[in-house]
């Protein structure tokens, strides 16, 4: 018996000689040099030209998500770039790789857990109250509450004041924001420490705000750190670090099993 | 003898428990909300923030790469994300790593040669003098001009004149740009051929007005894809078509291996 | 306060001017030449050279896992290819980065099943009778059995009585293998269906036997897939499909957004 | 005009529901328990079952290749680990994506510059003969000839003789090899430095002296990593360095930016 055919399908976009169609607009003269790149992965999550208030917001966003500094991430693309200077793009896509649970996770777990307590926005919800079987829940099964805390940046991120006045100033200051926040209150009463909401957490609500499926979130963090990978590895072709890096981890990892003659 | 450390400097950025500093900005509030991703993108290549024509062309630069619909790029990434829907990343990153000399590789020669042939830019330069040793030099070694004409769209790319237009708007018509189209008629001079300057020729040749390093040119091309792929795995993961084509493929592939009573 | 700095270490191995020591043995003098390239993935595993039915039973179980002809991760590697043939890496990358829950999960999945079910192997286990609330607890979570039943290779997946029985001829035959044909055996009970182990489960079922974490499990599917991989590549160079999948795909998958004129 | 469609083949293998062929072999039955993981990378770039002659060298030209401790893909692929561990496959492929031109360049570099030197393997030869003006024309274009000296193992690098060793042992030591050898008398001479064959030149050498194009001797290095890669992932998740090296990298390369009383 034959295997039967599924549909193969794309709704993104097609080009013939002389127009390239994305999203149902003319691409030349209805996309480009009207919107930013920003705008581009709004659509490419929605299929439709944002509002400016969410041209505005998106862009904050991911703006947030492009640069950290010395990262893994970073370590990863300058480490790749050490041995395949000619594969820029393999390099990226290295750093790439390791945007998983450890550190987009918190996005992903912050839109999830709000679209979890809070199906639909409500704004009319009692936040408090849905806040608490939430906390309640990670407490009892030990888990950590996603977009709370940062180990570093204390008492609070200092990104995510401004973030949220980025979301009141443009309309996305609504329900999944406010769970979030009341979470934070909850979680810091429950366990008697601060728990402010972090830039990923905020990020997280907002992907919740703007109606993202939370599998979709991780996707803001690998659009911008894509971004920022290409500076590094651009300061790495002007600046290396990598190798030095390289051969200083490699004699400090091995200096115990080397003979002692060698160390003197 | 010890080993002779050699620096590990970064000047990206650093932070503290409540700042953030990138390229010597305070990311909170210096950047954060007044700048676009495609900004951002700016900051990583310059290490400042846009004028408002630089943020116009280069948005309109990177926003030009995102997306081509279904590429061999977007399939890798699907074909990934079937077997590991769980990595988001590694999808996007599997895409990235197809971003080579084929299919970008045509940008980054365009700048190359550019800047080759026009190592400062002169706008008094006789850009079709400067052309056509060019020209003859990569028909001698029957080399591909990088830049110039198009296996599909044709007469003419259409986002060509549209980005010419925007560089003639934000003063980017300038000496590279303007040695590509001397390039461009001179190839086709030479050759008989309609040869105009395509997408990737048109934003090389910006990536040399901008005074990008050539090398970097390529990381464009990266930054962007790396949005253009979000949107094809959401759109995997709502409408796959990964599953069907590896079935197809397999079928047709494998067809002359199998018994004949197999395909009756 | 300044970080205290935890110690950085390796004791995969060292070398200086004129040796190599790898898991503590002079590389050149007692391994090249002396193990195959799975003994050398049997050494990454376990520090130590495998015993000849070790090196036999290992050999057989990467083996098994090299190469299944037109797979997603072979169409990835042959995707990047197409755009990147001068970073035959990158491709196999690519094509690695795929192979996630869904592919290689069911070994990992097999491994952690039978290691949870009984910690320590234990010759004298009455394994129908650990097997019941196994079976049980999948199919209360309504969750598949990892590594029994297989879509294609039906009744029986050819390689699994092989691998059984050169586990028998190896000493391996131990008590997660009959663990795992009493969970075959009672899943089939329960559901009425014949759900026969499939190669995944037994070699994931190996990998507890041998005493591997079940977390690493995944790997022995990485080293296996990254050398069928370059075998894909070679093909491509030669014979390629990339390319001819990318526009029957695009042709088909856009169909529905042409104008009609365009399809006659 | 409608597109003339390609052939879409392969010859590597396919499976119905009782039985798996690869290279026209019966997978099960005359693969699986009689050849080792790294037969398998010899069928994967032949086609064909190695002779045992072939099957030792070709072991020893991988198992040369999988493991040298600490190396910038090990550290890529432990920083990528360290973000997402649940991706063990994307931290191997991240780790593979750096293996270039700078660390494996040199294995396909010898083995093309022997290939171009004596485009059929000639066991009667005069090898010097050929040798000069291969030295000779690096030397002019300033170019390191790939395969000779190296920056860390002098005088000679000690896999070497043992893989010629091997060589002979196996009947390998033909035209290319001898080639190898001389063309690095040639260059000690000329340059009145010690120059010797390093391991990656003897594998080059016997990539080219077993028939294997050029293109696909990085692929030797691809398959090998893998392997070890897994062993350093194995090693992280157990003893971790990556989060330790980020943030001593991260101290140290943003010092120069902060404030004098935070180093204090």
């Amino acid at each position: 018996m034959p295997r039967k055919q599924k549909e193969i399908r794309t709704d993104i976009g097609w080009s013939d000689a002389s127009s390239i169609t994305l999203f149902g607009k003319d691409f030349t003269n209805e996309i480009l040099g009207h919107v930013n790149l920003g705008d581009m992965g709004f659509m490419e999550l929605t299929g439709r030209v944002p509002t400016p208030a969410e041209s505005r917001m998106f862009n904050a966003m991911t703006v947030t998500l492009v640069e950290h500094g010395i990262t893994p991430s970073a370590l990863a693309a300058r480490m790749t770039y050490l041995g395949a200077p000619e594969s820029l793009q393999a390099a990226v896509a290295a750093g790439l790789n390791g945007l998983g649970t450890v550190f987009v996770g918190s996005m992903e777990g912050a839109a999830k857990m709000l679209r979890e307590a809070m199906p639909e926005p409500d704004a009319q919800a009692d936040f408090a109250a849905l806040a608490a079987p939430v906390v309640e829940s990670f407490r009892q099964q030990k888990r950590i509450i996603p977009g709370l805390g940062h180990p570093f940046h204390k008492p609070i991120d200092p990104r995510t004041p401004r973030l949220l006045g980025l979301a009141k100033e443009n309309g996305f200051y609504g329900p999944y924001v406010q769970l979030m926040e009341a979470i934070a209150v909850e979680a810091g009463r429950a366990s008697g420490k601060v728990l402010p909401m972090n830039a990923t957490g905020a990020v997280g609500a907002l992907c919740a705000e703007m109606g993202f499926d939370w599998k979709i979130c991780r996707g803001l963090g690998v659009m911008a750190r894509a971004v920022g990978l290409v500076g590094h590895i651009l300061e790495e072709s002007r600046r290396p670090m990598a190798q030095e890096i390289w051969h200083r981890v490699e004699d400090v990892a091995t200096a115990h099993m080397r003979p002692p003659q060698e160390n003197e």
